[in-house]
């Protein structure tokens, strides 16, 4: 394959005219595919529906320490469902409170709360003129999202596969009072699929950060996520690591199981020190009377242990596994050696993060779209939504079928093409009249 | 029977010396009971077993509009859910949306959105100098636990057997712009089992708030939880009141099947105009991916209308209804007469309210404790858990068995009687003392 940037204006030329044909030709087909968000797919699902006949109407609903599921009490989750959930996160149960279907809405709730009522006896953040949040990216969306929706500024910070760029989160959080905390997706991130080292995650747990309230949001969504059994990463274990530091407060560790079983109606959970547990059930205890014990009971009937998910997990790999094989077959067939884009490879996770030429997701993405392909929205994966290169898109390919994701990666690679010849054939343009200019 | 008042003083001491020798023989049973909280008893969870069985393995799992519950979408609740939770609080299901499984968390993050971004463009409250609410009183705990919880200064509006003081109501909405919302339990109510006249529903819809943010917080907690088929209240549908009054944005209303299915794994939903849900909606979008929709759809193939909700209500109330008649039997037998204590006698709901004389509410319920039977703190049913009179204290009969109710009661009404001796003995000896003082 011969780079783009290497061929001249003629050819370069004629190139578009063919995949404007072609595009032309894609949009006839009537494609009709989502890879937009990390749902699901419908086969993930059927594997669970098992699940449906644990719990009948001669189950025994209670708890293993006694308790009626079917009743209030346990507000912050029955005992195995703390420790199937614990399982998970690598952490003992009595660091866990098990709450409703999504750790986003416990994620929420946490800065929600930060902001009315402040973190431990700390000024509420709405009391304070400036609350600033670092936001490795590209990231995930709906993190940026709650940010934004309480005024938060947030800062961007690079990521590298090692993880964010920790020379800057260092920095920045010991010279800056306003910054109370950092988004982190740190196993099989959200978008590129990379796991935070383990020298990442002990600077992490040893951040010295100026402000007392500072937390890290540690969302751990994909960590029984791995797609190959011989190609698995290993996230270090945070909260053994910061209380080992000294510093058993500094984070708050979220996951569900709304990609283990089903998604929006599984079970989430919050793992931290007993110190920041006890200030979250306070105020459960004002806004709750609990969460829906039956389908935590639901869960660990199901399931087990961590064995239990382990081998289920498996099983979604099989049927994830050849959805991602489909993209970066075409990716890497279509596209390599072009040097017109990049993308990661992952192990794990719901996401492949693709890099195109500067200034040109957004065509890209707008291209797929018109052709019946929908992408997430490029900038998303930014603060505010804005990628400061118009570079980073997000493929999920988890939903459609692997013989849709080939169609939709198909259609996607020609937007790629289209947009970067455009793109050079505009500059090389540009370059012309600058040197009509100096000369 | 002879009222106390009557009594000499040698006879209320001789009655004291008899009751003491009563109570402290109660203390030697061991009892160990609780009603403090409105918690259903075993045998009404046992009516629902079988919802257990309605979805499994082979269930066809999407909704009426084809949407696979499995997986994420449909934030804001599946159409058959908001139809069968419309149909429980008298409106269309397009005024619906449902929830998790807890009304009060909707409550929790309706004024809790209120404070941090406030209502329809208003002033978000934790920006002003001063937010008040109005708490009918003797009222519901829980509620007060939200406004306290951020803040908001509580007025204590008395209760009739109509509702609430609607002229003192009116006149204070219309006077004070930093009043911004009234707690409400209008079909029998918590504590009393009262439920609000039309005329009183009438005069909500129409009320006339300065505050443009007002908002009546409308918990029809008990909207189909009768007790006698025969003595059935009939509450006033208020948004519909409130559009023709042209008031549409005025209410709130909340309820959950908390205490239809099971308790704490229920659905519960809020009702309102559109322009309200239109704004919830926009904020849900942040703070959720959606509810447990699979648990919304398990409720409806279950009860599958009002019709399946009403007819398992009945076979409810079979179970609950001998447990208020224990307590009221005991308390008639025991106290009627004697001019220490009234109590009401409601339809439905889940508890009664007794008021005995002023300052004895906190000793009964303390002699209660003391004696093996827990009741709701005295205060609890008061803004800050103050009762001014230290007179009301909430009876719920729902969890122990009708045998252990009127043991329970028996125990209450000694302690009652206690007290009451007591406190008129005091009274008497410092009317002597004020007499001997003017001397």
């Amino acid at each position: 394959m011969k780079a783009y940037q290497e061929m001249g204006k003629q050819e370069l030329t004629a190139l578009k005219t063919q995949l404007e044909a072609a595009y032309e030709d894609a949009k006839g087909k009537g494609l009709k595919l989502d890879m937009s968000r990390g749902k699901p797919g419908a086969s993930q699902l059927d594997l669970v529906s098992d699940m449906m006949d644990v719990l009948h109407s001669d189950s025994d609903m209670k708890t293993e320490n006694g308790f009626d599921v079917r009743n209030y009490g346990l507000m912050d989750g029955i005992p195995e469902a703390k420790r199937l959930m614990g399982e998970i996160m690598g952490v003992p149960g009595e660091n866990v409170i098990v709450c409703g279907n999504a750790s986003l809405s416990i994620m929420y709730d946490m800065i929600c709360r930060s902001v009315t009522h402040g973190v431990m006896g700390n000024t509420p953040w709405c009391r304070l003129d400036q609350v600033k949040f670092l936001c490795p990216a590209p990231g995930y969306d709906r993190h940026f999202a709650i940010t934004q929706h309480f005024g938060i500024e947030m800062i961007t910070v690079p990521m590298t596969p090692q993880g964010p760029d920790m020379d800057m989160v260092e920095r920045l959080v010991a010279a800056d009072e306003s910054i109370k905390g950092i988004w982190c997706v740190p196993k099989y991130s959200n978008p590129q699929g990379y796991t935070y080292s383990r020298e990442t995650v002990e600077r992490f747990a040893l951040l010295a950060p100026a402000a007392k309230d500072f937390r890290i949001y540690w969302d751990n969504a994909y960590a029984v996520h791995s797609l190959y059994e011989d190609r698995e990463d290993v996230l270090a274990e945070i909260l053994g690591l910061c209380e080992q530091a000294g510093n058993p407060d500094l984070v708050y560790e979220f996951c569900s199981t709304s990609k283990i079983s089903f998604a929006g109606a599984g079970i989430a959970a919050i793992a931290a020190s007993k110190a920041n547990l006890e200030e979250i059930r306070k105020s459960m205890t004002i806004q709750t009377i609990g969460y829906d014990k039956v389908n935590q009971l639901r869960h660990v009937r199901y399931f087990k242990d961590i064995n239990g998910i382990r081998e289920h997990m498996k099983q979604q790999a099989a049927q994830v596994r050849p959805k991602f094989e489909a993209v970066l077959k075409v990716l890497e067939r279509e596209l390599s050696g072009l040097g017109i884009g990049t993308w990661t490879n992952p192990n794990g996770g719901y996401f492949i993060s693709f890099d195109a030429l500067e200034g040109c997701a957004k065509k890209i993405v707008a291209r797929c779209k018109e052709a019946g392909v929908v992408l997430t929205g490029a900038g998303a994966t930014f603060p505010y939504g804005k990628d400061p290169l118009d570079s980073n898109i997000r493929i999920a390919p988890s939903f459609p079928t692997p013989e849709e994701m080939t169609m939709a990666t198909e259609l996607f690679v020609l937007c790629v093409k289209l947009a970067s010849v455009e793109k050079i054939l505009e500059e090389r343009n540009c370059e012309r009249l600058l040197c009509k200019c100096s000369a």
